[in-house]
């Protein structure tokens, strides 16, 4: 015990910005820390540009240019975290599966998951080596921050990828993964079973990489009855938690978000997944999630993302509208609920991060009394 | 109140099925009514052969075909219910905007609404002239079903309508709607208080022609955070269920469904606008329902249409759960929690409505000693 302690005294100093880790854990902060789901992304003229030279997946997997639009948006838009730029599909290509991902028509998998067959050929990819360039890339964008702010890494969960994995790419009407999951339900539990095993040693690596927290995206977890959800979905995100948090000392702690969009239904639930915070999307109040979840665990969340197609006024009103609905207090990060959209406009993007900058202040009396440093303010 | 009543002992009779009213009304009923939202569509051969012979919007604009079409699943899948078949966009096509449905790629609007200029361009339509071909299909829908079955007609809500109309067709990032919404709240106000008069207007000729209940389809009120939802779906709802009241006697008792897809947060408020029914998607417990929206409102749904690729044995299931969520007691529609995929098998679609046949008779106790006519079993 004593030495979580002292590593964790030792690491608090080596962040200019630490306001997001303070924030999962619930403790005072001087202002609510703000980022965007894919805030690397096609809305910034500076990503548009690398990616006028390379193709996305490429992208991906050259770890400098990776670790350079990640910090992007560190620089431009002013958030308070980095999240590593990649794609949750690389996980099941790193699993055998031959990926393609091409200019709008979206990610296809040449053979999908159909068969029992098809599951048992799935291999445990040796993270380490078939990941190392997600590796790589987290150990170049540490050092580029340099301590600046927090870096997170992230994993789709076993459910979501099952989805892309069984319907072969973005689901459509849903049949490949339903069909599964209803009529051959124990299939449907082996390949969550693999994913979890896998999910969970892909996260430690990353934090091992150096991933200061990370995210489970569970997009398609709002396509389930509440009852499947919890049987198909919940139960593997705990998995992947209590996994990664028995795979070491450092995994024990790093902060664990864990978003699943449109399954408000099941919040208590996803509360008690062992994550230190629940990211929602915005057809929720944040004071009904405060409500239903409790004091244990944090909340990310939840601009609507089109709301910064609207004027800087209706931006700022919203903003300040999350911010109340949360209220006072500690364990608010702010977020959009779903990714940002590529045609937003950066100044947009920016006056956000100003606005959630400016007003939260007042929502943390609690931390001005504290001795803040400066630059997180 | 003596003519009411008298007309409805006289209504009685004229159905050899009224389940679907009774349960409406929240009456005891000997089984649960069942009927699928786009219960007449691709997945039927017989709808397919038509088709192949015109378009979608000829289709909908010849009262025979449509009233062919509308009658089929009656005939081949034995749902309770006729819904009369056309589409939501035939009243922004009767304000005056240009509407184009090609194969595949969805609904256009040539010319989009975007200014205020072009709110004021639209037009209040003469339904009874402009919407004359739905009035007839379903005049001849009425003779064709001979009192069979109820039929019902059915409009997009207000805001649903204002999404395609700003969108210029299927929205992707709702970027027109929402700017409309947050930058220019007064005009997005004028805009939805026409479309709530035309529809209100729209629903009540349907009444007037035959439509024995109808549905207000809110397919976009999940993309509204819960403010703007009542700022700019829920209050609108409100208003033309009020003007389709005030319309006739016929359109005061008229039982009236809300389906706002995705708006589970906002059921309390749905169930206040003055509707009899209020739809669900699968993403909530029909106990939870029951729970919040109390005994004056029915509930109708909700299966995951996905769920329809499956085993009959898992259907059988997945209706067996959604019949005990809602447990016994009056009040339950059966149906789809969205529409009805249109590769779904139709075996598997007829299947679904012999398992509410069969099982729901046990969550109907009551109705069992009543001298309920037997073509209603």
């Amino acid at each position: 015990m004593n030495s979580i302690a002292e590593s964790s005294m030792v690491m608090a100093p080596t962040y200019a910005n630490d306001l997001i880790l303070r924030a999962a854990r619930r403790e005072p902060v001087e202002r609510t820390p703000v980022w965007f789901m894919r805030q690397a992304g096609r809305y910034l003229p500076e990503y548009r540009e690398i990616r006028s030279r390379v193709d996305f997946l490429t992208l991906c997997k050259t770890p400098d240019l990776a670790a350079e639009v990640t910090v992007q948006p560190v620089d431009i838009v002013g958030v308070d975290a980095a999240i590593i730029f990649s794609d949750i599909l690389v996980v099941p290509e790193a699993m055998g599966m031959q990926l393609t991902i091409e200019e709008g028509s979206g990610p296809q998998f040449a053979a999908p998951v159909r068969t029992a067959a098809d599951i048992d050929h799935l291999r445990f990819p040796d993270v380490e080596k078939s990941l190392r360039f997600v590796l790589d890339a987290i150990a170049v964008t540490k050092r580029t921050l340099a301590g600046r702010v927090p870096l997170i890494g992230f994993s789709g969960s076993p459910w979501t990828l099952a989805v892309y994995m069984t319907e072969g790419g973005s689901p459509r009407t849903f049949r490949a993964c339903k069909e599964l999951l209803y009529s051959r339900p124990r299939e449907a539990h082996q390949l969550l079973e693999a994913l979890s095993r896998t999910v969970a040693e892909y996260l430690a690596a990353q934090v091992e990489a150096g991933a200061d927290m990370v995210q489970i995206f569970d997009t398609w977890g709002g396509s389930l009855t509440p009852e499947a959800f919890a049987e198909f979905s919940l139960r593997y995100l705990e998995e992947v938690i209590s996994r990664l948090r028995e795979s070491s000392q450092e995994a024990r702690r790093v902060p664990v978000i864990v978003f699943s969009k449109g399954s408000n239904h099941a919040l208590e639930g996803i509360s008690r997944t062992g994550c230190d915070v629940v990211g929602v999307d915005w057809t929720i109040d944040l004071s009904d999630v405060r409500r239903r979840i409790g004091d244990k665990t944090a909340v990310q969340g939840n601009l609507d993302p089109a709301i910064l197609y609207a004027s800087p006024e209706a931006i700022g009103k919203e903003v300040e509208r999350i911010l109340e609905s949360f209220g006072a207090g500690e364990g608010h990060i702010f977020n959009v609920g779903h990714g940002i959209m590529p045609d937003t406009p950066v100044s947009h993007a920016k006056q956000a991060v100003e606005a959630v900058r400016e007003m939260s202040v007042l929502y943390h009396p609690q931390a001005k009394t504290l001795a803040g440093s400066p630059q997180n303010r």
